[in-house]
C-alpha cells in the first residue's frame, strides 16, 4: 500500500518520464532491466509514438482564474494532448471538454495517443459553472522524438520453461486500475527471488498496447518459452477475485487458476476469454495464441470508479493487496510444485499401517482428511494423473496432496515422473 | 396465406388428382418439375400403392338424408376407401366410423393407405344422433393402377453441394400441418431463384413416407451431395418455433438452426431426433443419415387440433407464416455466408485506428457492439474458426459477425480461406 | 432373510472358525469352493495374517459380576484381541474401553487386526456405570499360525468373459454392512446357476482388504478376463440405491448399472468412485484399475447404525433384500442380452405394416410405447449402437429394446453383430 501511495501522484502516460519515475521507483525493490525503444520503431503492426511530456496546464477564466488545473489533479489533461496557448469562447473550447454527466463530481480518464488532439477533462460539475468565456488555454507540453520505456526482471529457474506476469504502467493517477497491479507483481517478485524455482519467471511493466506489442516485436524467440502467463490489475478494490482466462480456455494456467480460487475463502468468478481489456489481448491474438489470462478483483468497467478521479487511494484495501499477492503466491505454489507421480506399489493398496501412516484401529466410521488424500494419491499414481488432477479429483485443496505425496516419496511408496512438455 | 387459402380446400392424398392440382397450382409460382412413378414400381423396402381418386362418398339414413357427406368435408373420408355402395344396419357400420370423442365437434383425420378398408370420419356428436338404421354407404372412388406424383425443383448454384428442403403434400384440408410448410416452402424457393447462391437447392413436394422414399430409391446418386436439410412442416400456428435435430445431432445443419433460433425474437425450442415425425424419419434412417432436421412451430401431435377439422385456415397468423419464411432466410443466410478467415496481421491487434475502424478517443468504458465484432474476428481468424464459430463464441447474430468480417476483407485485414469438404 | 438370521450370531473376523462356519452354511446353497492361505503368505504388499479364534472374554467386577460379556454380544470384543487374564484397575483399563458417547445404548465395532492389541467395546452407558474396580479382564482367544479362509464359486458360460460380485464375509454380528451383500450375492448365484450364460460369473466371499488382496495376488491371470465387477454391501436396509461408480467412472459396468437404476421405480444416487469403501479399493487400485462399481443401499457410514451394534436384524427389510436381488437380476440382464445390431434394411424404413408390426389405420397422434421401441432400434442399428445405446437414446427400459429386438430378428429385418471385445 505503501509503494501504491508513493507512486500515485506521478502522471504517467504510455510514454515520457512518469514512465521512467515509475520505473525507478520499482528498482529500489526489484532489479528491474529498464529498456528504451525510440519512437517510430516499428513493433508488429504499429510505429512507437511520439514521446509525450507535459509541465503544466490549465484554462483561464476571463477573471484569470485557473479553473482547470492539471497542476490539481493530472486526469485534467486528456493524455497525449500537444501544447496550445489560445484564447478560446466556451462554444470552441467546449468539444475539447470531457466530463462524466453521471458522475458530476468526477474526473474522466481520457486519451488521445494515436490521433493528435488536445482536451480537458474536469468533472461535470465545473463544467456546468463555466460562463461564455473566452477562456485562455494552456497546455505547456512535449510530444516529438524520444522514447518508449518499459521494465522487464527475468528470475531464472531450473528450466526455461518461463511464467510471464505482466502488467501496464500507463495510467496516471489511478489506483486500482494500474497501480494495485504495479505493487502486487513487485511484491510477488520480491518473494520470488527468495526461492529455488523450476520455472524462470518473466515480470513486465509496460504501457497498456504498445507495451506489450513492442516486447512481443522484439522477443518472438522468447514466446515459444512462455508456459502460463498472467496479466494483473485491479487487485486492490474491495471485491472478490475475477479470472479472465486465456483465448484456449483449458490451458493449464486456466485450471490452476480456478483450482486455486476454487479452494479460496474468497468468492470469485471465472469469466471466458473476450478479445477487450488489458494486454492478454495481445499475448492472445492468434499469430501467438499465449496461455496467458488475466488476475483481477472487480474487472476493468465493472466498478464504478473506473477510469475516473474516483479510482483513487480510497478504494483500496490494504487487505485486498495482501490477499491478491497471497492467491498468486498459492498459484505459483502449483506451478512449481505439480508433478506426475507413479505409485512403486500399484496392485492393490499398500500396508500403510505398517508405515505409520494409517489408523491402527479399525472400525471408524471414516477416514481422516489427510488420511484421505494418501489415498487418493496412491489411487491415481499411475503416471497419467498430476498432482492437480489428483486434488481436483479428491475435491482438496492442492497443497493437501502435495502433502501427502510428499509423505509418500518419504515413505518409498511414490516417485515423481520426470517432467515431460 | 392466399395460397393456403387456395390450396385448402383441394381433397389431396398420396396419389391422385388433388396432388396433381397441387403441383399445378405452385407450379405458377416456381418452376416445379412434376414426377409419376407408376404403381408397382419397387422403391426400397415399398411398392408404391395404387392411385385413389375420390369423386363423392356420403351415408345417407333411412329417410334418405345425408347424414354423413364427402361434400361437405373431405376428411369425412378415410383416405384410400375402396368404393362401396351397400346398406348396413349401424351395428355392422359402426365399425367403420371414426370419431374423436374427446373433441366431439371436431372431424378426425384417417387414413388407410396399406391395407384395403373403408371409412367414415365425422364429428362424435353425428355419431351420437344416429339411429339403428338400415344406412346406405356409397363411397363413390378408383383405387387402381395408376401413379404416384411428386413435385421436384433444383435451383443450381456454384458448387453441387445440395441443401435440401422438403414438405409433405398428402393431406386434404388440413392448414397447419401441410399447406402451411408448402407455403412456406413455395415462397422461400422464389426468394432463392433470385439470388446468386454457392450452394444448390433442392426443394421437394412429396407424399409423406412413400414419396421421400420414392425420391431416395431414385436418386441414390445425389444423396451424397446432400450438405445440409430441413423437412418443413407446420409453420403457420401462433406457436414458437421447434427445431428437431437431424440423427446426428451435431450436423452442421443442428448448429445452424440453433443458432439462427438463439438470436431470434421468437422463443424456440431444440428437440432430439426420433424416429417418428415426417419424412426426416427416411431421409435419417441408418443406411441414409442424412444431415436434416425438422422444422417447425409448434409439431404434429402437440396441439390440440392436430389431424383433425379443426386444423383449418383459422389456426393459422399470416405474420406467423411470414416469420418462419424469415427465418428460413436467415438460416440459408448463415448457409451462404460462413466461410473460414484467417486474419492477415495475426501477430497482436492490428492498428484499426489508422484504418478508421476504432474509437479515436481512449478511456471509454467498453467497446461498442460493432468494435467488439471486428475484435473477435480478428482474434479468432486463425484459420480454424468459421464465421459461424465466432458468432457463437461472440454470443452475437452471424449477420452482426460477416458485417465486420467484410470490413476487415475491405480493410485487407482479413481473407478467406477456399472452402474444405 | 432367513439365511441372514441364520448367520447373524457367528462371530465372524478376517480369519478364524466363524468364517468357515459361514461358508459351510453357503455351500447349503451354492458349490462354494472354500480355500485355505496359510498366515505369513506375502500377498502384494500385505502378509497374511496370524489366524484368530475366541472362545470367550469378560470383564468381572469387583464382586465377580460379568460386566462385559463377549457371550451376549460378540462386538463386545475388539477384533484380534490377544489373550490376557489380568487384574487391572479402571483406570489402566480404560484405554481398553471403546464406546459411542453420542449413542449410549450401542456398542461399538472395532478391530486391530494388525498391530497386536487388546480391547473390548461397551454402551456408553455400562462405561459410565462402572466403578474404579479393580477388574479381572479375561480374553481367552488364539492368535497364531493358521489360515485364512474364503469362498470362491465360479460359473462359467459361453465365453471366459467374467463377470466378478464380490462381498465381504469379515464382520461378526452385523446385518446391514456384510450378511445383506453375502444374501444376496448368495441368492443371485443361485439364479444364475439355473441360465444359459454368455459370460462367466465369479463369485467371491472373502475377508475385507486382505481377501481381496490375496484373490488378485493369486489370481492375476484371471484378472484380465474381468470386464465387468461389483461389489455387494449394505443391500438390506430401508434406504434407496446407492451405486459407487467404479475408478474408470466411463465403464460399460458403471452405465449398465445407472440405466437400471434409472429405470427403476426406487431412488437412486450415483456416485463417483473414492479411495475409501470396500474391497472395489483393491480392484481399483492402479496396477488393476478394474472395471469394479459398489452397489449398495444407504451406503458403509451414511446410516447411523454402521458398525454398531443397532446394525442387526431389525435394520433389515425382507423386501429391500428382494428388491435388491431383483436390481441385481436385471444389471446381468443388460449384461447378458445387451448386442450390437444391424439392421437388414437401412435404407428407409422397412414396410413394418406387411409384417404385422405396424398399426393399419394411419393419422393417429402418436406411435405407440412399443411402436417406438421398434422405430428407435431399426433407426440405431447401424453396427455402431449397442442395444443399450438404443434404450439410453430412446429413454426407455433395455428390456422393452431388447424385446423389440427379438421380434425385429424374427421378422428378418435385424441380424445381431459377432460380438467384440
Amino acid at each position: 500500500m505503501a509503494l501504491v501511495e508513493e507512486l500515485f501522484p506521478i502522471c504517467r502516460s504510455i510514454t515520457g518520464n512518469g514512465v521512467r519515475e515509475t520505473l525507478e521507483t520499482l528498482r529500489r525493490f526489484i532489479p528491474l532491466e529498464v529498456n528504451e525503444v525510440p519512437s517510430g520503431t516499428g513493433v508488429l503492426d504499429w510505429t512507437v509514438p511520439p514521446e509525450w511530456n507535459i509541465r503544466d496546464a490549465y484554462i483561464l477564466d476571463p477573471d484569470g482564474r485557473r479553473v482547470v488545473d492539471f497542476a490539481a489533479n493530472n486526469l485534467h489533461i486528456v493524455q497525449y494532448s500537444r501544447p496550445i496557448d489560445a484564447m478560446i469562447p466556451l462554444g470552441e473550447l467546449r468539444p475539447h471538454l470531457h466530463t462524466l454527466p453521471d458522475q458530476p463530481d468526477w474526473i474522466p480518464y481520457r486519451t488521445s495517443y494515436y490521433t493528435e488532439n488536445w482536451g480537458f477533462c474536469l468533472t461535470h460539475r465545473q463544467l456546468s459553472s463555466l460562463a461564455d468565456g473566452p477562456y485562455r488555454v494552456v497546455i505547456d507540453s512535449d510530444l516529438g522524438p524520444g522514447h518508449l520505456s518499459y521494465g522487464e526482471l527475468l528470475i531464472p529457474g531450473e528450466t526455461d520453461d518461463t511464467v510471464l506476469f505482466s502488467c501496464h504502467i500507463c495510467h496516471p493517477s489511478l489506483a486500482n486500475d494500474n497501480l494495485s497491479g504495479i505493487a502486487v507483481a513487485t511484491m510477488l517478485a520480491c518473494h520470488l527471488q527468495t526461492l529455488r524455482l523450476r520455472h524462470s519467471y518473466r515480470f513486465l511493466f509496460i504501457p497498456g498496447t504498445i507495451g506489450s506489442l513492442t516486447w512481443l516485436a522484439r522477443n518472438e524467440d522468447k514466446v515459444g518459452r512462455i508456459v502460463h502467463g498472467l496479466v494483473l490489475s485491479c487487485l486492490g478494490d474491495a471485491g472478490g477475485m475475477t479470472y479472465k482466462q486465456s483465448r484456449r480456455g483449458n490451458a493449464a494456467i486456466d485450471r490452476i487458476v480456478a483450482h486455486v480460487l476454487r479452494n479460496d475463502e474468497v468468492p470469485h468468478r471465472i469469466t471466458p476469454f473476450v478479445p477487450y481489456g488489458y494486454d492478454e489481448r495481445q499475448y492472445c491474438s492468434p499469430g501467438f495464441d499465449l496461455p496467458v489470462g488475466c488476475l483481477m478483483r472487480t474487472p476493468n468497467g465493472e466498478y464504478p470508479e473506473y477510469h475516473s478521479s474516483a479510482d483513487n487511494l480510497s478504494l483500496l484495501r490494504p487487505e485486498s493487496l495482501a490477499h491478491s499477492l497471497a492467491v498468486l503466491r498459492r498459484i505459483v505454489a502449483v506451478i512449481e510444485g505439480d508433478a506426475v507421480c507413479r505409485s512403486r506399489n500399484p496392485k492393490g493398496e499398500p500396508q500403510l499401517g505398517q508405515r505409520g501412516l494409517y489408523e491402527t484401529m479399525g472400525g471408524q466410521r471414516a477416514a481422516s482428511y489427510d488420511q484421505m488424500a494418501l489415498l487418493w494419491v496412491l489411487n491415481l499414481a499411475d503416471g497419467h494423473h498430476s498432482l492437480l488432477d489428483m486434488a481436483e479429483r479428491a475435491g482438496v485443496p492442492f497443497a493437501t496432496i502435495r502433502a501427502a505425496a510428499d509423505a509418500l516419496v518419504a515413505a518409498e511408496l511414490l516417485e515423481r515422473m520426470p517432467a515431460q512438455r
